[in-house]
């Protein structure tokens, strides 16, 4: 593989080393130091995997994990926006064994000092397990098909729809689903770290993050990043403070600040101020933002209000604003087909190369254990920076035999489709059988997506499988809860995918043991599947006003989530006019595009945006763009102003800017969590309404 | 005279060397070229005084003093809020005749290169035009005296109290006041600039503008530092037209931002994210911004929370919360106390050293022109730093005789005292009389004042003239238009002494002749006495409906000062309870505290602040003394960080953040000339307020 000269310019997005700071030494003499943090760390032994494994990581894991399941639970049940916890998790666990280690030392106790690896093991089996208080659905399709929200929607055969909670069924159904996430993820692990080279930007900051806290004494510039790193830190969690101050209500405060003027907020073109995706955007290589903008252009720019302007003839113009058969309908949709294409189209690259390499292999006979995907496994190692040398190295030597994989998807698969029929009998065996027939090659897209923009889109094809599964079962046929079950099935394959590949992205760049980190995930897992449950109950047991409108727990998208999945009983024919034949434009392009990518080389396809990366703004808005644009704007000043610099601290900042913003989502929900507010709200009116306003107050 | 060591941490403040930051070159050795601005120029000769005037300079003055009275016209009468317009006319002067001189330079024809000299000469006379718009009053005193304003105020004896508008008597009134500013600052000067070393935050950072622009070829940190004021200048400006789009309304935008919780922005403390007071805090020295900061807590955080829970007991609760007989009455006068106290002490002292002078001279029976009223003039030359030596030599070679000055004084009052009562026959010969004995140590402690803080209190005085010549003269006699009449005499006076005083400051740091810039300042005067009148007779009889409420333009302070008068003429026993008590208590503490400054010594003096910083803030608020111990912070912080760059570029930032905001003011006024209004509204709300605005928008 070539390497290109310079960090940001890279040909090509994804083929290219455009991460790790540290391989760019060699441009950067100035920075004497910086070639390598590997190098640095090269005095301090890695443990072998089982000793990364240990009793104390996973007992600080189950309290870190109890405490996440509370904070996601809550979220899920009042506003249902979570945010990642990958980063509190790194720091929380770090925290916790360091004073603990500490203790032990000082007394003389201390066996095994707290290295990074476990650091990470811990990290892993945290997000494993808060992650099923999100995938679980207790704020959406779950909690949806509940009585209490089934009352709030007006529809027939609401009787056969219903399924209320109850503990047994609802660990029963997370043990059969979630575990197939897992093993879908593990032959996907090469290929989207190292042979892609994904960036993983949560992942990558987390991992700076565990590497600051780990680096040995006397490493000068890895002490100067991590003191920048700290900088950032404090600076992007104290901004988090200050804006939570001026968010009293919907609409206020700084994420919603119109920057660019009103009418470009409503079609979502903003800067939101958002520390992280500044950060995120630091990380990502140019093309990346520039593609995601571009997206953002040609949707919330172009075609929204386009169709907009056919309000009444495409669709009905008295539809609510988030109905799936109405503009929204586009948004998704359109989105999603342009997902698939891109995601397709790169699945089906990889597998060609995969049996390519195989024929080839069975040819010159051959025995290797792993697969020979990838394009440099074979020639390019050396020509790669120390850092990625061990990496790679230490990430491939621990081998999970892809065997298990098959085995165990298939075998859970099995179980799965065996038992899901009995816990919701409106739910046949032959819809989850294609459900994990086509969901490896979804976690595939969704693992790959989330490895260039950071953004999981796992609501995106739950809802996907909402209409699908839905429309097939039929409205008669209690074909409501099928989807919402349908969508539970297909969220935790893809949710988890794009979550444990960030991990494993933590894992590459901390040198830990993907074989621990699996064991980790595994065991984390499990203790999701119990404890989200459970607390669940507990909230469900205590408030009995849950779900209801108004309340304290008013659970939005559990209402939402049923109301999709009323729609997707009708079919696709509930969708807009040219919904269908737009998508399928797109789905086209979006092959079209990387076909033209492959075909004209490296050099020239780094002016071609990336149909992934361009679709995730169809259905979410250009804000986040904009931040990330924001975040390569100033990562370009800087690199003109002092090259050397900027590349020897560029992602510390970023991973600073990152974390800060993470680490305030944890004291922020637990401020939400205890029930206190925010006092001001910053409100963004247009002139006349604000003489409106001004006159009721007044008077 | 001792010098201290650093620049900041002054023993003293304004008896020391606070503010030329290049005078610090010797402290800063890594800097190497940075210790003097004026060796860089010492190519450029000085062109002689008479050279300094030239026909071009005033040709541009005129133009550019037509623009800026209409600008200052039509705010005066929309908001009546009136920006520093010093270096917009620093700005637009060099960018006229440059073009100009550019232009005859290509064609061959240019006799004498544009000098900063002669920028500083145009500079001076638009100032000196734009001045007169203000303090004469067209949106104040003099408009209040109309009937249109009279009709909305209701009271007694109106018809004896309005004198309406007209071409002839205005141009004749501000002919009679506006010219003693101009002699009462004459003396001055070498007190407040060379003495005093007094900062002139605005005056300072034009001057740096204006040698900014003319730094001759070569010179390099002075081109790195003219490139470093460009870029705050820009962002300065950008920043504020950023801004200006949130300022739909009252109370909108960054400038109500509650920074610091709501509770403590209604007793106003909040960073209101101006450049200029983050910049003037960077000019003026750490004593300075404290004291503002002690004087805001006792006043805003104390005080006036203390006095408000008296409402009902100690004033009236159904009071105007702008009505002088309320709380706004303790804010004024205990101020006007505090900076009277403090003022008189230093004219006291000055008054007492120039007697002492005056007498060893004669004893001594030398001979010297100049008042030798200086501590360092004697003795201090050689201890200067080179462009201090440079400036003053400069500063002194051109004198302007004192018997001049005294003569033009007494002559313009007499004409003055004898004109006006024939102008408005209630205010009596006697009455002018003492307002001009005193207008002097009003002007001094204006102008002292201002040197200080940037901050021009002009209309304060105004309005104790108003309540003391109002109350004379007495409610039956026509007393609401003797106070209007008598704040127009004291305002031209007061406001001409510190406005030209910047003006001087920029002169001295340009090496303009103090003598070419009086007769710059006298024919600027004159233009003003034309000019204003004429332009406010434009809008009197272009729009009918000028000064009506809920129009175009409402001309808010008219009836605000109309107000005032006809509360004036009750007298001081219309002021709420304890208040006089109050004043004397703060007069008597101003003066005690500055007794305490001089007797424990420089050393020591440095940790007690200055009252008459410390008074500014009872009137106006505590925000611009957040925003100046913000400036504070950021120069201290750069210092910790990199002393030698703080020290070669601190006051270039400074400059620039001042300068861009200034200029800003010049399209934000022009965009409201032309009725372009911003679009959105940044609002604050308490989380309740927001509910129910929340809920009125909605339904």
């Amino acid at each position: 593989m070539e390497r290109s000269s310079s960090r940001r310019d890279g040909a090509g997005c994804y083929d290219d080393d455009l991460l790790n700071s540290e391989s760019d030494g060699k441009q950067n003499k100035e920075v004497g130091e910086m070639d390598s943090i590997e190098r640095i760390f090269e005095s301090k032994e890695v443990p072998p995997w089982q000793n990364q494994l240990t009793v104390r990581a996973f007992v600080v894991s189950f309290i870190l994990g109890v405490m996440f399941t509370f904070i996601v639970m809550k979220l899920n049940l009042t506003t249902g926006i979570i945010p990642s916890l990958n980063v509190s998790a790194g720091l929380l666990g770090f925290f916790f064994v360091k004073t603990w280690t500490k203790f032990l030392n000082k007394s003389g106790l201390l066996k095994q000092p707290f290295t990074r690896q476990e650091n990470t093991v811990i990290q892993t089996c945290v997000v494993a397990t808060s992650g099923i208080a999100f995938s679980g659905g207790f704020g959406s399709y779950l909690f949806g098909m509940s009585d209490v929200i089934a009352k709030q929607s007006n529809e027939d055969n609401a009787s056969q729809n219903v399924k209320n909670p109850s503990l047994g069924w609802m660990i029963g159904f997370l043990f059969v689903v979630s575990f197939l996430g897992l093993f879908s993820v593990v032959p996907l692990r090469k290929i989207m770290i190292i042979d892609f080279k994904l960036i993983y930007p949560s992942g990558t900051a987390t991992a700076h993050l565990i590497n600051s806290f780990h680096t040995p004494q006397g490493a000068k510039l890895a002490k100067r990043q991590v003191r920048t790193l700290g900088k950032f830190f404090t600076f992007s969690f104290l901004w988090g403070l200050f804006q939570w101050f001026f968010t009293a209500g919907e609409g206020c405060g700084f994420s919603n600040f119109p920057s660019l003027g009103l009418a470009a907020h409503e079609n979502k073109f903003y800067f939101d101020f958002s520390a992280t995706y500044v950060g995120v955007g630091m990380i990502c290589p140019y093309l990346i933002n520039v593609s995601l903008l571009v997206g953002a252009i040609i949707s919330w720019g172009l075609m929204w209000p386009l169709i907009n302007l056919r309000k009444g003839d495409w669709y009905s113009a008295d539809l609510d604003s988030g109905s799936l058969q109405g503009l929204q309908g586009y948004r998704v949709f359109i989105g999603i087909a342009m997902i698939l294409g891109d995601g397709l189209y790169n699945f089906f690259k990889v597998l060609g190369h995969t049996l390519f390499g195989l024929y080839r292999q069975v040819r010159d006979k051959k025995s290797e254990t792993e697969l020979p995907v990838s394009r440099n496994s074979s020639s390019g190692l050396s020509s790669l920076s120390y850092d990625d040398q061990r990496r790679t190295q230490l990430f491939l030597k621990d081998q999970i035999p892809m065997w298990i994989a098959i085995v165990g998807y298939l075998v859970i698969a099995a179980i799965s489709i065996l038992t899901i029929p009995h816990i919701f009998r409106q739910l046949k065996w032959y819809h989850i059988a294609v459900i994990y027939l086509f969901a490896p090659t979804l976690a595939f897209c969704n693992a790959y997506g989330c490895g260039l923009t950071d953004w999981s889109l796992a609501s995106t094809y739950g809802k996907l499988a909402i209409f699908i599964i839905g429309a097939w079962a039929g409205g008669s046929n209690g074909g409501v809860l099928a989807g919402l079950a349908a969508c539970g099935v297909m969220m935790n394959i893809v949710s988890t995918a794009s979550d444990l590949m960030q991990d494993f992205k933590t894992g590459y760049m901390t040198l830990a043991s993907p074989r621990s980190m699996f064991i980790s995930q595994v065991i984390g897992t499990a203790m999701g599947c119990i404890i989200s449950p459970c607390v669940f109950w507990l909230f469900y047991k205590a408030f009995n006003n849950l779900g209801t409108p108004d309340s304290e727990y008013p659970a939005p998208y559990a209402l939402i989530y049923r109301n999709m999945a009323i729609l997707g009983v009708e079919g696709f024919s509930s969708l807009p006019k040219h919904c269908i034949a737009l998508c399928y434009g797109f789905f086209g392009a979006a092959i079209a595009i990387n076909g033209i990518r492959d075909a004209v080389g490296k050099e020239k396809a780094r002016f071609i945006p990336i149909p992934m990366a361009m679709a995730i703004p169809f259905y979410i808005g250009g804000y986040f763009a904009i931040d990330m644009c924001v975040g390569s704007l100033i990562l370009f000043v800087w690199s003109k102003v002092n090259k050397a610099k900027a590349a020897a601290f560029g992602s510390a900042v970023a991973s600073g800017l990152i974390c800060g913003d993470g680490i305030w989502t944890l004291p922020s929900s637990i401020l939400a969590l205890v029930g206190v507010r925010p006092p001001i709200c910053m409100k963004f009116l247009s002139r006349g309404a604000n003489a409106k306003v001004d006159k009721f107050l007044g008077s």
